[in-house]
């Protein structure tokens, strides 16, 4: 994070660095207060409280998360997985150290396991602490397990066993950089069992290296459809969510099943509903996804 | 538009003057060349070359469009009032001196009259000279008629006329503010024939004084439809575009008819199609529009 002073205030500006990709347009918000901020093994960690987005976690000068808008992103990145899965039961999440996914994950009454494993201990230990809100006690759920590790090595020890893996990894500038490559979307394809899906934050609509990521993920999956969403702080496009499997045709999933589930297991969100499911998939003309 | 030195670089921030909102986030670009500056009666009125965004048009600070994205803003703004209507001939443009709403508009065969309206002969004029790609010939279609005034006062003289009215007004900081007024929506229904349509550009999904524009919106129009399309030239949320009619229910537009007109008609859009014509639609959970 870079401080700047404009318009009479100090700002705050994510500092960019996908290298292959100039830097061409910014954005920076008022902070309130520094409420945190230390160095792990892996990433610098900074949180920050903004006026405008409550809470901000930091990893490596970009941004993660903020407390008021955060559900958006995990809860795309989660519930179009689960509600296309007719039983999911067995489930993994990579990275998502903050909690936020498993929040989600652990609405879901099929579920017997999830299986959590994040590289970054502190990450997790300091977003317990300071954003209890993103967690909402789900690391005390009884089918929790957590792992300290590195995703893609804990990946390769599973055969046909997961019926959903979420991938919730940063962008592939730090500790991530292995999590966005063919070779660990094939392990994660081998850990699923036949019917399974995998579910990962595929960054931004138009960024070129979230794009190649797509393309890697659309050679592996028989079957990947693509979601988006804006989400306000991550303001400068929206954000994609890409979900593949091997045997469930995304297109073929009943909207009438998935409505009657949702309503059944009484799942509360914010942002996601089974209409949302079904239109956030539909994407702009000049995309090249189907 | 603000000048500041971040990153080692000169980067231009948008003026924000909504004086009711504080403005908590922000977002800049880098320019590689300032094309023109001037200032009409109305508004000062400055063009850019940018590094992202092609070449960016700005009044008063704000930008309007930009020539690499602002074929979301014109589409999203005209399509789904044209495509819900059973045969669109007498348009009314009010605003819109850029002349991409035109463009849009004049893509529809069944089209006979078209009056544009704009208050600025000079934005009309810098734009047809500097940003021909915006309007690409649109103001000399036969069935145009351009016309220089308060477009308030113009839609006054009509009653039970227009098939589709557009309101492609600026925000409401400069002239514009009148046609963000019930009254201004009160005499554009009266200038719609009973079937017709308007449509509006009403800004961001949060911000405050959209909302309440969509709000006297909803109390005006027995049938309201609100749209959202991410923009890259206005970051930092999603853009709105409401659509009212007293007859048209928009829930009961065949979504069929839709596509066969599309195809038929073949009218080439970027970013619209009849699919995200209806999942523009759908609005996240927590927005209280249906």
């Amino acid at each position: 994070m870079k401080k700047n002073f404009l318009f009479g205030k100090v700002w705050f500006f994510e500092d960019f660095k996908i290298p292959t990709e100039p830097q061409t347009s910014t954005w920076g918000f008022l902070i309130e207060k520094e409420i945190y901020s230390g160095k792990s093994k892996y990433q610098k960690i900074e949180i920050f409280k903004t006026k405008e987005f409550g809470k901000i976690l930091v990893l490596d000068g970009l941004v993660q998360l903020a407390t008021k808008y955060e559900y958006i992103y995990h809860e795309m990145l989660v519930h179009p997985a689960f509600f296309c899965h007719p039983q999911p039961k067995k489930i993994l999440i990579m990275g998502g150290g903050d909690g936020g996914a498993l929040r989600e994950a652990v609405k879901h009454r099929t579920v017997k396991e999830i299986f959590l494993v994040d590289i970054d201990r502190k990450a997790i230990e300091v977003s317990k602490k300071y954003l209890p809100s993103v967690s909402q006690g789900a690391f005390s759920d009884k089918r929790v397990k957590i792992f300290i590790g590195d995703a893609s090595e804990f990946v390769k020890k599973y055969k046909n066993y997961f019926d959903i893996i979420i991938c919730d990894s940063t962008d592939p500038t730090g500790p991530s950089f292995v999590l966005w490559q063919s070779k660990f979307y094939r392990n994660i394809k081998k850990a699923l069992n036949k019917g399974g899906i995998a579910g990962f934050q595929t960054a931004d609509l138009k960024e070129k290296f979230a794009k190649r990521a797509r393309d890697k993920l659309k050679k592996i999956f028989p079957f990947l459809k693509i979601h988006k969403a804006f989400i306000d702080c991550f303001p400068l496009d929206e954000h994609t969510f890409s979900f593949g499997s091997e045997r469930i045709n995304f297109d073929k999933v009943d909207f009438k099943k998935i409505k009657e589930r949702y309503k059944k297991e009484k799942i509360k969100t914010k942002y996601y509903s089974p209409k949302i499911h079904f239109a956030s998939a539909i994407l702009p003309k000049y995309v090249n996804y189907k």
